[in-house]
């Protein structure tokens, strides 16, 4: 059973999941390549992963086999295990219990090649329309208090395989960046009795140097402390706590900003490797009224040293204006 | 001029370095290696680099020539300035200030293919003896909240260069990682007015499986939630906030333990690229009854992954326990 323990000085908490099984000689080399050759993912090989828990194919088709566009399973090699207490005990001044949670896989399309960008609107639609369905249900576990959603593209942005996907973690605590942006914003909102997102939105949208894109629900920008080098956040126009409780029709307007943003980079950069996270509110908690979705893009072009690791405070090259500009003179196909 | 910009929904503060001069196009693959050939560190090179601020050789030898068993000098591109006014200034509701700072490199010791670890214990204390005299010098600079001192060691872990060096950033600011470390420090001590430091110290050594080895003055272990395979910390046994306070016969107890748990960790993950941070208190504050200085290792064996750097929430492969239990059975070869 993987366990969660909590740092006593800085209240962050950690999985040790040795199940994972690493002794030393275990580890990877630094310069490991993604998996190739056979793929769990691919059309033909579902009964390589876990029975699905959401998918969508032909009506009438059988679960479990081919013929889907969009499948979520539950990861074959979890960090957090669904079954089990939760079991909260101290070990002298240190905190622990057992790592309850659920870690799923979205296999956003069926095609091996293509990147989740390459994919048309509609299938990216659908891959926001599966994150908010997987919300939706493990909400209904009351042992849950966050649930992370994102994704690792690219071996140098921490994918171990290269069909694309997406992941969820459920957790039974928040995590400490989490609070951080929770206890900033109320802070804000008690001061202010406004949302520090949307006033954030306001003054980029006056401003205008640091955004790439807008529609009528949606805005990218690159933020105005950026930490990594076209590091670009997708916020909704509107005030929105809850990323599950948008509109299909807010998905819709979704959808095609995120892919654009994402091709832009893919051409700026090179087909850089990225992660996306979803920062979305806790699942419990009344945050609704300072707290504001949205996804948060970083592009994998500068190794992270020591210095930004130890001390939470980095060194970004490029600046947002600089990448804001390149990123909006990059046109995109319809 | 690089700029400090604020985040201001977490506090965090970012170095915007463009002078670094990364546009898309200018950033290294991912796969690039340490620069070699030429190396500006080694002996006979000192005109590539700044005019030494510190440096140890034979009585009577001229500055920045050669014949020195350590170098520290300004970093030739540097991430902040050590010229010019703070100009702290609000645009709307950001907060920016100029790019004020010291970034120095501790050149280590003279010989190009030698690690840290593989000095005669004599050059490693005399490495530590220079990060005291260079926080002592720089802490006369009020401009100055922060200083960090850390070491990128193989490129995976960040080092540009191969031959051995640390390196040091003086900050205007405190890093959002050291303010919630004092924080968490001084909360614990108005619950106990005790050192959470030393509490977790006396129970490490009372419980045993997480130590990995002591002497008189100093202990190491890898800690309760270790976010890393590995981790060690090394920390004064006695209660101390200030590391540059230390004594010389302080830091000659301190050098062979740091060199000892570098070479276990060299012999147990087989020459694994690692960082070190020194976890020190502010320049100027009151944190003497509390904080308690000590150094971070990391080695660099797994891939953050976005769901790490999103969340602050880490997921280890290794218990802390089992790492210390292969690097307790290290031999050290004296």
């Amino acid at each position: 059973m993987p366990e969660l323990r909590k740092d006593p000085i800085v209240d962050r908490w950690v999985i040790i999941a040795e199940d994972r099984g690493k002794r030393p000689g275990d580890f990877p080399s630094p310069t490991r390549k993604l998996q190739v050759g056979f793929c769990p993912f691919c059309p033909g090989n579902e009964s390589k992963t876990p029975p699905e828990v959401l998918a969508l194919r032909a009506s009438g088709a059988p679960r479990n086999g081919s013929g889907w566009s969009l499948r979520v399973v539950p990861n074959k090699y979890p960090a957090l295990k669904i079954e089990g207490e939760m079991n909260r005990t101290g070990l002298g001044m240190f905190d622990r219990m057992n790592g309850i949670g659920a870690h799923e896989v979205i296999i956003e399309g069926p095609q091996h090649e293509l990147a989740l960008e390459e994919l048309p609107e509609k299938n990216i639609q659908d891959c926001l329309w599966a994150y908010q369905q997987r919300i939706i249900d493990l909400k209904g576990d009351s042992r849950f208090r966050h649930i992370v959603i994102f994704k690792n593209h690219g071996e140098a942005a921490g994918a171990t395989l290269e069909h694309t996907h997406s992941q969820l973690i459920a957790l039974p605590i928040t995590p400490k960046r989490v609070s951080d942006e929770i206890i900033g914003a109320r802070r804000h909102y008690e001061l202010k009795e406004r949302c520090i997102f949307c006033d954030i939105i306001d003054q980029e949208r006056s401003d205008g140097q640091r955004v790439v894109m807008e529609n009528s629900d949606f805005i990218a920008l690159c933020p105005y402390a950026s930490r990594f080098p076209f590091e670009t956040w997708i916020l909704p126009r509107y005030h929105q706590s809850h990323f599950e409780k948008d509109s299909v029709n807010q998905m819709a307007a979704m959808a095609p900003i995120l892919k654009d943003v994402l091709l832009k980079i893919r051409i700026a950069l090179n087909h850089p490797p990225y992660n996306f996270i979803l920062h979305n509110s806790p699942v419990n908690g009344h945050h609704d009224a300072y707290y504001h979705w949205h996804i948060e893009i970083t592009p994998k072009v500068t190794k992270m040293a020591g210095f930004e690791e130890g001390t939470g405070f980095y060194i970004n090259p490029t600046s947002p204006e600089e990448a804001a500009e390149v990123l909006r003179s990059i046109p995109i196909q319809p």
